[in-house]
């Protein structure tokens, strides 16, 4: 049996005129901004209408740390939000954008998968709506001013090498990591070391996805530290004066975007920052539109609990006023075989001791989420390969643990494929919980970190670098230091080491260097290297792609 | 009396559901791709089907040698629309897309001006429906995917030393001019010298506008020269092998914009590319879908008549097989009274002598469409400060040369204040003309280049640097020279040098350098120096700009 490819699924199964689907959750057809017949933006003035409706219930999908194929997150998302709306529940799913640049590398798409998507996924998947144009241009255009003022006399005493923001581009491009400017003729601005980031990297997306409307946005701009002059002194957007600029730029952009899953499902798909430099969830505006427009909101963090997940409840939930009501931890018995120890080009072989042994990093960030004070199910995500042997040692360890959990098989059927998840979600969602961050803003830099440390990684402790520890001395000087922290780790791992599977025991974090977000509103804390411009593979997916005369396309996932 | 800014006039007139405006002309409801409820995108398909219909009559829009200000072309392309609509005659106008980068500079608006204006204003200005940017990633692909081949082993032998594609972004950023990419550790690439050109200067943009189809557009790609390898032989982006995915990032940019004047007329915009590096005219794609669709289109092109008619109809009326049928010369007394050696800043002073001194220069760019064989008519753009008697002395100098003339007034009144210029136009749209460009492509380079610097900037010669020399020989060798030539100078004057106003005698054009637009399809020869990336000024407009609580904008133009 040939398995049919992500677009061909989607190609195949018709949309509805995106007014119908928003119909579906009662939003008039007037208060859309259409972007042709399938996709559109709420407008603005009915953002602003909904304001006083009372929250429906929130529900956040994490994973165990992933494979490099991922755990299917998305794909969850899709199929979860899909079954609630066949048990007749008003359900909405608020899901990231994807990245236009790793689309030409190999990553897959960010849609979900199988019967499990969001359409149109070829626009999705490409330039969508514009708003990763609109925040590449707010971002450059904040460098251009910049730039332009050390050019023009430089009046704000900015010390060319002390600029603390990057430009960014959404292209996989390493070349442009490390780059130097303004060389040539003195007409061509002054010489410096600069770098791009890729857009998703970028402090205004975070931004976008942490404001509450545009004023708001405006004002994280305003504050968004830029570089520091000869003296010491930061300089913030607020002191080039192009605050008012940028939030022009992003008056679409701050409109969250709906489109449908293949069952006809309303989905907002509002901004997604990175998940190590930034918070890793889709906008609170996008979010807070669900839950006033549905009964059932599912949403979803990037990467495994230990970094989405813990900077939804640690960061978004807090700053935004949420309160979730259940989460799902999605699983797939390959990474728990990966974390068992086997190779990534071993996993489709049967193995139910390396599982087994594996479970130990899902039973890490299931006591991470019940540190949280949240309920819990557990999602299978599941596989072709998966056997059944495999299949019922799994259920059977989460019966003996006591975890509840499901097998999930919306890849292969869509929302039918999680009846039964959908049925154990709204169980818990009925259930009163104590959600509530694990640290006080207020506590110091460090002790923040050590929390999160070990209570989400389970490590040992934390140590500094000199840099680090110099940069916690001035954040505290500089009155920085009252904001949640977004950790940068690996993705792969609990540890700060990306080769380190499973559930490790007795090790510590080493935060190398601390950067103030001060739009987006927290201090990221770097451990262990963090690549915010990825490069191309060898053969990237872009030679594999095409578009015919009719406009079809071919090779996009 | 306080004269109302542009933005004001836009935002006080209500606009029409732009499937009103498109049903004027005959466009179905469902034939467009909506952006909000006032732009749209033609579909695919419908283009298509308008393929057999016959055309309607070509009107284009040239200038003298502008100030600095410019001419008005937009303004009196706007309101010549507006006029013949209001002759009852079925009218549509063909524009250029403006860039977003000098927005945030000093440059005002690119969609007319006063009361002939195309709206929205602020949406066209700065995002539009995504197609700048589509063409900045696009680009850049190119260049990632180039740079990523020579970090992946080089397979195809590029000399990083003679790349000749650069990046771009839709910035005025002068640091980006030259800049060297690649720094630091191994991973980050293999550094080399580069630099960023506006997005309109890139050749995906000139490519676009002189496309036939997707498909054809493909192909340009597939021909574009990105570099020579270390022995000197040409590597094209189909040695690349990305040419399927660029098309795919264009598939909706390659389709024209509809929008509206504030006349409710409607407008396609479509394609943007500099007026000196590249041909300066809106896509092959929308002048012809105005051409099956409406009776009569008014279109315009960059700069003075050297340069964008001179183009117009040596380039882009001969590759897509258009007939023109009558020039407009726009002219304003204040141009005329600086080609008379007024300073700019005196310009509103009254001096009649200096503009008859001055007509020099619109009697060059006469001869100029007379040469091409096709008939003009002289439009007058009426500022506030002109006086009576230099339009009194103004008209009698174009009735004793038997020039003929219109007043044009469409700043102040729209449509009425050219309802002579209509009429104008369609007496010269009944006369059978004889069109034909200057040269044949198969004539040798330096020969193209000499007759259009004759006949057109009314030069005695060209004198060619040894660089130029041999690259002739190089492009004659690669069989290169069978196209034709895109001149880049100064568009200040009708030399090379750009101070030297009026009606130039005795003087030789010095061409720098050649470079071949294989994609578009032409040889650009470049006298001077061409800057294809702006800087911000000290005041850049950025500052003034601001967006309120309700979206409003304001300090746009």
């Amino acid at each position: 049996m040939t398995v049919k490819k992500d677009i061909e699924i989607a190609q195949e199964t018709p949309m509805e005129p995106i007014a119908d689907v928003a119909a579906k959750v009662g939003i008039p057809a007037d208060c859309l901004e259409p972007y042709g017949k399938y996709k559109a933006k709420l407008s603005f003035d009915y953002l602003k209408q909904l304001q006083d409706r009372p929250d429906g219930k929130l529900i956040l999908v994490t994973a165990i740390n992933p494979t490099k194929a991922g755990e299917g997150k998305s794909t969850t998302t899709v199929g979860l939000g899909d079954a609630l709306n066949l048990r007749g529940q008003k359900t909405m799913m608020a899901l990231r954008e994807p990245s236009l640049g790793p689309v030409f590398g190999l990553k897959g798409g960010a849609t979900g998968g199988g019967y499990a998507q969001v359409v149109p996924m070829e626009d999705i998947n490409l330039h969508f709506t514009g708003d990763m144009h609109a925040i590449t241009t707010t971002n450059n255009l904040v460098c251009a001013a910049l730039d332009n003022s050390i050019y023009q006399g430089n009046p704000l005493h900015i010390d060319p090498e002390n600029v603390t923001f990057k430009r960014c581009m959404d292209m996989n491009d390493r070349t442009l990591r490390n780059i130097t400017i303004g060389q040539g003729a003195k007409v061509n601005g002054v010489e410096r070391k600069d770098g791009f980031n890729i857009t998703v990297a970028s402090e205004i997306m975070a931004a976008l996805c942490l404001a509450d409307d545009l004023m708001d946005l405006k004002e994280r701009f305003a504050n968004m530290l830029v570089a520091y002059t000869y003296d010491g002194d930061p300089v913030y957007v607020r002191d080039l004066g192009i605050q008012g600029a940028m939030a022009m730029v992003m008056k679409d952009a701050i409109l969250p975007n709906i489109v449908q899953t293949l069952e006809h499902n309303p989905v907002l798909i509002h901004g997604g920052p990175f998940a190590n430099i930034a918070h890793g969830c889709n906008s609170v505006i996008a979010t807070r539109a669900c839950l006033k427009l549905a009964d059932y909101t599912v949403t979803e963090a990037g990467f495994g609990a230990d970094l989405g997940a813990e900077k939804f409840l640690d960061i978004k939930c807090r700053l935004a006023g949420l309160h979730p009501n259940a989460v799902v931890i999605v699983a797939t018995i390959r990474a728990l075989k990966q974390h068992g120890g086997v190779a990534f080009e071993d996993l489709k072989e049967e193995n139910v001791d390396a599982m087994l042994a594996g479970c130990g990093n899902l039973a890490k960030h299931i006591d991470t989420i019940q540190q949280f004070g949240l309920p819990y199910v557990i999602a299978i995500n599941q596989f072709a390969t998966d056997t059944e042997k495999e299949i019922a040692a799994l259920e059977n360890w989460c019966k003996e643990n006591g975890h509840p959990m499901s097998l999930s098989q919306v890849w292969a059927k869509g929302g039918e494929g999680a009846l039964d998840l959908a049925d154990q979600v709204m169980a818990l969602c009925d259930q009163e919980n104590h959600y509530a961050p694990l640290y006080d803003v207020n506590e110091p830099i460090e002790q923040k970190i050590e929390t999160i440390a070990s209570k989400v990684y389970g490590a040992d402790g934390v140590d500094f670098t000199d840099e680090a520890k110099a940069q916690i001395e001035t954040f505290n000087q500089m009155g920085w230091d009252k904001l949640p922290i977004c950790m940068a780790k690996t993705q792969m791992s609990l540890t700060d080491n990306g080769k380190i599977m499973g559930r490790p025991q007795g090790f510590r974090i080493t935060v190398r260097e601390l950067r103030p977000s001060l739009g987006a509103g927290f201090i990221v804390a770097l451990t262990g290297k963090v690549l915010t411009m990825p490069g191309l593979p060898k053969h990237p997916s872009a030679l594999d792609m095409d578009i015919d005369e009719n406009g079809k396309i071919v090779g996009l996932f």
